[in-house]
Formats: structure tokens, sequence, C-alpha cells
């Protein structure tokens, strides 16, 4: 296999509204990552989405954000796992160029949620089995998250240090979505109950955004492009599809299995990781990701929000340019914005969001209730 | 790169509707082409289908099938090129063992398309400047017809012999959902118009079913299957994504392209080709990629139909098992169906549709009016 490397970005600001179309938002990120890359064309797109079928009435779009860039003739395609569909995009791309088949694979994430997103999005889950009983992300992480505060008993506002810290990041990010919105503990404690126990600010918002990436063979970079970071190594992972079937709700195993499988691929372990872009589109998610992952053992992950460990100076940094909740979560789109701020962080480009000396970063993201997992590992 | 192999296939009936539901279709044939390699277990799921979201109202099908097939941790993601998802799915497959990365990929193509289809199957075009003049599939290839009628004046009930020879071949295809329905000229000439110069019996069929093919590497098949025929390449292409856009509406540009692709990866030439599972999913489809793909010149395609080099004595024998046309298209499941009839036939196991002698196979899949061509090439 070939080694394979990031070697360009692009990302738009988030808005809760773009007056632009998804094809245009698409390929304006392409082209911004082209020209960060220094290449003039590319061989193939992979485009991350998950709501244009209902909400742009659209399902051809990998072809049509190829024609609205100018890139004829080349390979497109979309690649899908529900709100993981950004990270199923660029793990086809890592396979493509790691392959030797394509030498420039562009990977699109693009998202526009106008109008009724919520039943769209509820197509994640078991359209049989859950949804005829009401069930939508938000009731099945709502359901994780008591089952969590029943079990471990956490101190009451320990999971909002996870809202609070991807806040006080995104301050510094001038593509988050929540830029000038810092939040303190109360903040969500008074936030407004969504269902219960999840309160407003431990969701996500719905918003539209874009961000692309170039991946290239890591010794072969004939564009202009300055900056690069290994992609190390992807994997994909599922669990049992439907949260009652599993043994432990509350144990990850997708997130699991796929992060063991991108450490198995590397002399790189889990010591080794400086940051990590975690899919916290709910605050029980991420707590549940440390764990799963490794950096927490179960029933503690709250205590490294509470303590402080994921801050930008603490032990394991996560959403360091906001993460889902602040920077917010376009959703096919998120995890080309978690790969353009990885791009970032190791080469010494975050800014005010930067963590200091980052070298190795790790990224997951989440399909439905993490019926499907999806890590990435990245080095410099 | 890894010689890639299909080493396993499974095949449904095609009906008109299955009472199976679409996971259950979807596992059924997953574990067929299992059993049929001689494997108890996948590296990876990749799917290929188009209408699940507004048909099934499900989004997140790859993760769901895995479930169902009780195929837990594995990888699994969807692959759309609208109408070319299965082979978009394959051609994912393809990459996968390529890389290196996956040993044993399971590419599972299945479509239900219960309730209203036709608005779904729009939006392989485009809903901003096609769809609002009351474009679909059918009014586009009817487009596409009228321009070739009138530039080229094919004899009357020249291209009909594209259906009158899918027909013929389905009916030694058990899984064909046209078996016992041979048909002639008249038939077709005769038939109903639905868009001008478009008949009934141009079309192919809304149906439903599943296919599924194991690809491994070629040098190590630990299974108990008996039988491989190597995927020698793989290319997408696109073109222009609106028919108004392309300089020339009767040459399809994705179709050449990526032909042109597969065969420069091999001292294969499209001279070997023995047969040619075409996207016939209306007749002058079949026709412009004949010429497309280098079969014939420009405006002869149908010279191909009319003089019987289509048949399966001819000089290049198209839907041997039946085609879109006549063994159906159930539109994600097709190219896996295709790919199932090439390993039949490159196996001398195609019964009464067997080519004769047959060694290389070419199978081509289209998504939209072509605006995504997705080419495969076959040898055993």
């Amino acid at each position: 296999m070939r080694s394979v490397s990031v070697v360009g970005i692009g990302q738009l600001p988030i808005k809760k509204v773009h007056t632009a179309n998804l094809r245009q938002l698409g390929a304006k990120v392409a082209l911004l990552a082209m020209n960060d890359a220094g290449l003039e064309q590319v061989d193939a797109l992979y485009v991350g989405n998950m709501l244009s079928d209902e909400l742009q009435h659209q399902k051809h779009i990998a072809a049509l954000i190829a024609d609205e860039a100018g890139l004829y003739g080349i390979e497109a395609m979309q690649i899908r796992a529900a709100t993981a569909a950004g990270a199923a995009a660029l793990r086809v791309g890592y396979l493509a160029v790691a392959s030797g088949e394509i030498d420039f694979a562009l990977v699109v994430g693009v998202e526009k949620m106008e109008g009724s997103a919520t039943p769209a999005l509820a197509k994640a889950l078991d359209s049989l089995l859950e949804v005829p009983d009401g069930a939508t992300l938000i009731s099945q992480n709502a359901r994780v998250m008591k089952l969590y505060c029943k079990k471990y008993d956490p101190p009451p506002g320990a999971l909002a240090h996870f809202s609070v810290n991807a806040h006080a990041n995104a301050i510094h990010n001038p593509f988050a979505l929540f830029q000038n919105r810092k939040i303190s503990v109360d903040d969500v404690m008074r936030s407004r109950i969504i269902t219960p126990p999840i309160r407003l600010l431990d969701c996500s918002p719905i918003c539209e955004g874009a961000a692309a990436v170039i991946l290239a063979p890591t010794d072969s970079r004939p564009g202009r492009g300055q900056y690069s970071v290994k992609l190390v190594s992807s994997a994909v992972a599922t669990d049992r599809y439907r949260l009652v079937d599993r043994q432990n709700p509350l144990t990850l195993e997708a997130a699991r299995i796929s992060a063991q499988k991108v450490f198995k691929a590397t002399p790189i372990s889990i010591n080794d990781v400086n940051l990590f872009e975690v899919h916290d589109a709910f605050s029980i998610m991420a707590c549940l990701a440390m764990e799963a992952v490794g950096f927490a053992s179960s029933g503690e992950g709250w205590r490294l929000a509470a303590d402080g460990d994921i801050s930008l100076e603490g032990r394991i940094p996560i959403c360091t340019m906001g993460g889902l909740k602040a920077r917010g979560h376009p959703i096919g789109a998120s995890a080309i914005y978690q790969t353009c701020e990885i791009m970032l962080q190791l080469t010494g480009r975050a800014g005010d969001c930067q963590v200091r000396d980052a070298q190795v970063a790790l990224m997951q993201s989440v399909g439905g209730v993490a019926s499907t997992v999806i890590t990435h590992l990245f080095a410099n």
C-alpha cells in the first residue's frame, strides 16, 4: 500500500443557512482545496453528504459537483454511512490513493440542512423497528445518556464540560458557527430540555457548510502546496445496528474496533495522540467515545471533561477548533472539517486553537447511534 | 496494486415485488455469495442502492444489512452514482482489495421499488435546471433517441432489436424477470408510446431484486469456492452533467473515457472482448454505448442489433442473460447482477445463455443520462 497524505484543504465558514446552493458550496471548497495543494486537476472526487435526497432532491451529487467545479471526465462517487458520510468519503479517498489507482483524490463534504432535516436524519435509525416508535437521533442519544447517568452517576453538570470546552475553542476558529458564544456549565444546565436528559446545549446545531481535502501519495507531490500531513491509517467498523440489540449500549463497540484497527496498522500508539477530533454530536457521544477509544475507563469519560484534560492545554485536547458542538455539524461535511483542522494543527497553523507540539491526531465520525464508526489517524 | 478476482456470487430472482424487505434481500444475497465463495466471514461490505431514502425511509443501509446478515463489526459503506450505484460499490470493493487493506470484500446491490419510484429516479437529473421543466429519465432518453433518429435515420424498428435480443436471452436465465416473454420487433413497435419516440418495450422495467459478489486477491483464496474470474480493471468517468451542456449529446463521453481507462491498464484490447454487459435501461442507451466504447462507429450502433451481431452467437454478444431490459433493472442491484452473469459466462456455467469460449467480458453501468459511466473488465 502506498502511504497517503493530505496535501491541501479548503473550508467555508459554517452558517445557519448559506445562500449558495449545494453544488456551488461543493465546487467552491473543491477549488479552494485544489488551489491550496497547487493542483489544477485531480483524478477523482469522493463526496460526503447525507441529506440531499430529501432536502435538495438530488441523488447524483458527485457528478453534479464535478461538473460545477469544471472537473470534466474525472471519477466521481458519493459515499455514505449516515451521519458519518464525510469520513466514509475520506476512507474511500484513502483506499483509492493507497491502492495506486488514483494519484490525486479530492474529498468534499457538503451539507445544506434547509427545510425539514429531523425526519431525514432519523433515517440513520431503523425505519421499521425504531422510527415508528418515535425514535430520532436525539431520543436515542437521550436514552444512552440516561443509562449512563443512572449507571455511573456523574456529578450534575459533569457532561456539560464537553460543550463548554467546544465553545471555548470555537472562539478562535474563523470557520466556526459559534465563534463568539462562550458558554458556562450553568448555561448548559439552564438551557432548554430537548429530550430528557438532553438539553439544547448538549446538542450540535443544525447548520450548513462545506469543506474539502486533497489526498495524494506521500512521496509524490508535484503541486505547489507547501503543507502536508500523513493519513497514517483508516478504519470503518459497525456494531449491532439497534441500541436494544447491544449487550451494553454504553460501550461503543464500533468506536473501539475501528480505533483498534487504526493503531494496529502502525507503530504509533494511543499514548502518542496529541489531539482527538471526536464526534461530539451530543455530549454523551463525546464521553462514550473517549471511553471506547481508551482515553478513559468505562464510566470515567466525564472526568476528562470535568478535570480540564480535554482543553487545548490538557492531557488529551478534543474538539480543538470547536468540534461538532461549536464549530458546527453540517452532517456530511463534519469529518472533512475535522480533517482540515487536523491539517492545521499538525502543521502548526491552528492559531489560537493550536495544540502545542501537535504531531499525532486521531479523528472519529459516528453514523447513526454508533452503528457505524469511522476512525482516521494522522501524523506529521 | 494487487490483482482482484470475483470468487463468489449470489442472486435472487428478480420480481415485480419481493415480499421480503430491503435488509432481508440484502442479507440473503450476502450469505449466498459468501457460501458460494466458501467464506464464513468477510472484511467489508459495500452496498449499491439508489432509492432506499425515499422508498424505505432508510439512509444507513450498509450497516443495517451487515447487522441483518450477522456480520458484526465489519466495515460497511454505501456507494452511489445514481442509477450506477451497484457499479460504484463494485468499484470501491475493487479499490479496497487492490489496495491490500481488505482481503474479502462483499459487494451487495439491492433495490426495492415499491411506491413512487419515478420522482425519486428523476433525482438522478438536475433538480434545479432539468426536473422543474418536467424532465425524467425517460424524457431525457427520449430526447436523445429523437436526436439520434433525426441525425442518423436508422430504419424503423432498428433499435427495437436491442429489446428483442435481451428478451430472447432472458428466457434461459432463471433469475430474469421476463423469463417467458419472447418478443418480436413488431411487439416493440406496437407497444404503447411512453414519451415519443420511446415505447414501453424500449424501457427496462421497474422491479425488485438483490445480488452479491465476493472480491478477493487473485492469489489468495482460502475459501472453498471453486470458481473465480479476474476483475482486471475498473474505471469511473463523468461527463457534463446536463445533456444541454454537451457538445454532442449522442457521444457518451463518460462511456468512452471509462472504457478507454479500463483497457489502458491491461494488454487486453477491445478486440478480445467476448461479451458486453451493457446498460440497456433504454434501447437508445445500449446503442450509444456500443458506439462510445468502440464496437461501432457513430450512427452505426443500431446495425449491430439489426444484423444479429449482438446475439449469443454474434460478433459481440450483449445482455447475454437478458440485460436490464429483460433480466430486469432493480437499479442499485443491476451491475451486481451483471457481475454475477459475467462470472457464470467466464466459468462456462451460463447454461443456454452461454457465449462459446467466453474469456473476456466488458461491463458498463450508467448513472443518470450518462453523467457518470462506470466500466469494468473481467477475464478468466
